[in-house]
């Protein structure tokens, strides 16, 4: 018996500002059992150096997401039909200890894990990434390091912030690259820009070989140019997809943490998301939309569209259904 | 055995920012059985005459609920240790036919009457106020009609508008009337003010025998004199209570559709609920939260209160848990 | 034959978001000849020394007084049964060159004047009051000097600013005393606090014999207080009602160049305005509404309604129509 | 004798701040005899199936063509000088009942065209267009079915909206198909994307035989390439033009009911607006600017600005004046 | 020679809105040596147990403290003329770790204790009122506890939140308690009200002898009777003073994180605390004014008057100089 | 010795919303002395024909400016190592007297020459450019008249407005003209567009020989093509650069007081700045940014962000320091 997929809530009988919101209007199970993917929150800014408030996105990209339907108006991929994907909620964490709050988020990624579904998250700040790719490193202890397509105005590998703070929204590959988590020669870095602490601000992670596309070279190469360059990068060997919501243009995504202006477009967004599929993904995650920030919720929609087409380039590489 | 009530979720696990909002972050049952009270939103404002967007009251109202916590600070009231307290979701109901919106309306609510729950609805416009008062009527077919306890602006019970139509915000409870539902006779209205269309506009209200309180008499009356005169109007038979957010000084609830400067606050509108102690109350709803025409969620959390105070108020009725 | 009065676009046919906003949706003729009362916008505010927009005052106060009905929920008074009154549009002042503004507002109030109509303007700042002053006062070159009601929250008598700037909206009433318009022991201030620029700061006020109501009296005398205070300041010689938003509380009117907190509410406000019947009135404006500054339209509608309450009251000294 | 022509307002003496907002700042003739071109608003959303506010359109869109000045910098057209062209007003459009309501709509567009004049039309949702379409054709009974060059990011050929309500924003262009007002194989959509509710969503539309440019395609096209393919696709016959501001990124369009990431920029409107030049317009409107949802007014500028830009298309169309 | 004072920037030669903001447009020394009163910012929100941005608050409050001037109205006090205050700038405190911020903090008070004067801070959450508790209490070590008249909504001396964290905004006076610094029997918590987590949410801080006047009584002393039970309470030994701004009804204080409807008035606020007067104030602070929910900068021009407010109350307790 | 120059506040110590905002976080002088280039404020918008508000401007570049950092991640250049740069604070400019606010914009940026510094000011309105430009031409009496890069919408070459007003925001250029101190050889306006008064518009200033780049043609040549442009006008001779933020998209730049919809993106503008490397720069300008226009402080983030650009673009014809 084929195992059940789970349907969002249908919009020809419950119009889209009806019921409360989920991720997709997904139903929300208790927990990733079963799932092939499960949409995840990391309701956690504690990583934050400058304009908090990313603690409120998953929130607002539910309410938001109830505006996504089913399928893909380019690729054709409905998600729900191949693959058994669910909101399973937030994680449990707590905003005052962040040492306790790594630990917190670690164990709820793990428990997806556990569960053999893929986790899709939206945080948060971007500090957060790191115990997801904890987590999923240890759920696969033989892997080795993963690769990391990361969408962002920021590299985010600094070393530290105000004395020794180590973690914060601008370390997080730093620490996972030394905690072996990431291989940093198969880490591709799009969008970086905005003015730098020092003229050698990226020399550590240009050492550690990580391909930085700065925005001028984005623009430049164009999306299809970026996709090749991404694949070049990654290869075959698996890898995360890690979206900070700061890489799209301010005007686009004004509700963040660290916005830079002079960003990339959604729409180069989406079609340098879509450029993915064939990637080896084994996890993904939008980050930094910060609600307080946020302009009538265009930060939020935006944010939950880069997560349909992040479910679909990922479900693209499952079969689809057979049609009588 | 005693029957199960419902607790909300944890603030001090889960923080009041992360997780899906449900009202007063209760869990969310799939029907009304084994209630006590039913949440339930009616996200519709096609009754709307001016300024819509009463259809996305039920999701803020949720949202901004999360902030409400288990127990009223005067009375020491926890309805949950009292009564089955759960949030239904969303009527179904379709935005673009008003006469079949009535229908599906009056349908949800019967369905929570069925199950033997005292409804506790969010609107939706005005409008919705009238099918939920016919679903309670024909549910109890011998009791007679109902007293009314309206918090508003407007008394509503104009004939009709553009023309010859009979059913918008502004008609509700003149249809309620002649429908046989309501007894004008136990009709409070309270805070009405405003310009108005003519000299002699609340003559049918007065020739019915409803009690207008203009808002210059509430005001010099006092909460304490405002309940003692609801009190005299309804007496111990059966009513219903509807708070028209509008009724609020539009400083307090700037997110309705239309609003009236100049009316009673926040404060004295919580001290006049808590006066409907006492009363028989056989359903109540909150309405005319407009989120499109709201200020930073402002509007929402004084619905959301004003709904946890009808809450608590109708609780107060029910014995306390013994304590050990 | 009686003259034709002016109807407000009917609500019950054209909805209130429809068609060209005027102001009260009366018609717009293109001079006041035949008016008793003409409504008037006055878009200058080249006298503020902080935070301008009031410019805009008098687009945005006509968008929200389309909420205005037809007659007054207290009084029964419909002024337009009683009264000529009509939106004879903006007078014409261009924004760069303060003292040809302030002979073109005057030239503009002196037309109306002619038409044998009382001016009923919305600013622009405070320092437009001024020439509208000038030129009632020319109008009538035998009547002597008016009284003033100010509602305000400044009593804007300072002598000058940055230097010897002598015209700019903190002066005005000391420009029309020294000018001979107003006769200061015939002026009541109402609401005024704020901090103050030195510790004799309405010395000059107080010397002239004009009465400052603060804010504190304004609270304790309540509005039936303060009503009888301003009738015996005023007594029965004309006068003019000069009413500035900051007046108001700015959570009931955030929309202005120079809040204050702590002020009277726009439910006192109402009460006071109705209390100046049976004074002599030969003109009125509300100013300093500045839309830039305001947050959902409540400050234009705050203003709207202070004017219609101002109509009102004026219209309450004419005689009913005879009803059938 | 030549027929006079209307000029806007004249800025060089009214700033634009100043005065009652018409469209263009053009007058406000009671009917459209006379006039070449008729401007007229339609206040109403009842069509809408998410979030409403377009019946607030109009009335945002003239406030904003107040930064209109007379002429195109490019073409160099100014339409006034070729042709009459005036602000008829809204049509009276009551908010309650759908089907009146299209009804009532359809007689105001009859009214203009029986005047002899072209209907420029600002919506109100996108349902608005089918009576303005049904008056078109009723009143060139013999002139066949019209083309249509639709800028949109949804088909909006759906069938039928929760359950069975055919009439709503998203079917108008399958009922005018259906009732043989439109010819599909002259219907160019152009920007459609977002996610779809079908892989096979847009089946019934490719098999009547419109051409889909979706936005993938408008982009790799840029707009030369879109403008030739409008003219191929809708010849020299006949056609109406209809431009949902949601074809537009809501970046620059956020006030809109149904809005979607990624669309075309306002640059690039403007600019295939304008290779409209030639196409035989019987007829155009801008619509679901719902400023509720709007931002500083962005998404009302946006619009006007396109209104002019189809005003100018359509007067270039026309001869120039001789100048001397 | 006696020692200077400093004087706001003059308002009558450098506009409002010009120059750099300080607190009240005072100087910026480096150090607070030789000043009376040093207002000192402390930008941290980690202590926030939902929404964050307090963080922000000392920026914005700086910002509007633009609008003060150099006097009161009521009392005729210039604080500048009586005592030399300047804004020392904001304590160097990191967002990241929580502990060391509160090291951070207490040290940056510290110093000005050092320097002999007297702290009044801008917050940052509630919980850096502790440090600066810590550092007044070692820089008098021979003093004795102090006392406390705290304006809030809540108690905020809760044990701990989310398991074990016991350092948050809801906990500060707890730990103040149990540390010594405080005397609970000289406590005063005046507006306390908002939804319970159980019945007997406030038995420990009652146990302990603070006096808590929930909002009912409050709003049923008025502020004269306030001001006698506060004097009551806190007697003639040292106390201090800390007005979170939550304590104010959210329509006059939206930009904070814990809202609660229903509170009292920025013009009550302003008569309790003048009314301060004649009590031993060693310190103050204005705390969880979050300009990220903040609404037109309104919380946080009441945060600075508030400020001003308890400065002049502060200098009122010195000798005014002499005039000729 | 050589001489000191100035850091910004170091964010690693710092928090980004800690601290009084000054450009960059630089130190703020007394003065120009010692200073190469001089950031200074002119709160000023007078000269204003339509949305007023840009008197705000310095103050929130300021503040937004706090997100810069030290150096540029495209030419590396770290300006404060080759520079002494700081911030001078704002001109102090009165808002009533147009004509006195002129000569005193001229004195303070002659204070500033007369140090030896190049001035980078931050407007206030267009019309503020032209008291700059009067002091530029006499302080170097034998330089002959400058060039003009100038980033615009608008052409600011009109004669005159409402009658006979020759100083406004739409004229500046004009009177440089007259006033011989631009060479309108060497003039070249980068963005134009936007409806126009008249065909002939800019006859007058073609006849002059201004180089007008449309937004057309911008978009056309894309930054590389417009860079050889302006080179090719402004040659090797000494010029000003002028950056009126509503050349940018209003998507992008929303708080201007004149937005035209269609214009270059924040990217574009980036990269055309930067090309102006290699210009003989003697004095820049950012303008027309109006905070109460603003949304969530976006155009001031831009304004801040092309104010480091230009600042970048000058420092980049300065030796860099020996590294060692």
């Amino acid at each position: 018996m084929p195992r059940p997929f789970f349907e969002p809530l249908d919009a020809s009988r419950v119009p889209r500002f009806a019921g409360q919101p989920s991720f997709m209007r997904l139903p929300t199970p208790a927990s990733a059992a079963g799932l092939d993917i499960a949409l995840v929150g990391i309701p956690f800014d504690g990583g934050t150096t400058n304009r908090p408030g990313a603690r409120h996105g998953p929130r607002e990209v539910r309410n938001q997401s109830s505006l996504m339907r089913r399928g893909h108006h380019v690729s054709g991929v409905i998600p729900y039909e191949r693959l058994a994907v669910a909101d399973v909620g937030d994680i449990e964490v707590q905003p005052i200890d962040l040492m306790q709050a790594l630990d917190q988020i670690e164990a709820g990624i793990a428990a997806i894990c556990a569960a053999g579904a893929l986790p899709l998250a939206v945080g948060g700040d971007h500090l957060t990434t790191l115990p997801v790719l904890r987590a999923l490193s240890k759920a696969s202890p033989g892997r080795g390091p993963l690769g990391l397509v990361q969408f962002d105005s920021h590299s985010d590998t600094n070393d530290r912030y105000f004395g020794d703070n180590l973690y914060t929204h601008g370390t997080p590959f730093r620490r996972a690259i030394e905690e072996g988590i990431l291989d940093p020669k198969r880490i591709i870095q799009i969008g970086i820009r905005g003015s730098v602490y020092a003229a050698d601000e990226h020399l550590w992670a240009k050492d550690q070989g990580i391909r930085i596309l700065y925005i001028e070279e984005v623009m430049d190469l164009g999306p299809e140019g970026v996709i090749a360059e991404i694949h070049r990068v990654i290869g075959s060997a698996p890898c995360y997809v890690t979206f900070d919501i700061d890489g799209i243009d301010p005007s686009q995504a004004p509700g963040t943490g660290t916005p830079e202006v002079g960003g990339f477009s959604t729409h180069q967004a989406q079609r340098m998301v879509r450029g993915l599929a064939g990637l080896q993904i084994c996890g993904a995650d939008v980050v930094e939309v910060s609600p307080p920030f946020d302009i009538g919720g265009l930060t939020a929609l935006t944010g939950a569209t880069i997560l349909f087409e992040l479910l679909c380039t990922i479900a693209a590489g499952y079969p689809a259904p057979a049609r009588p």
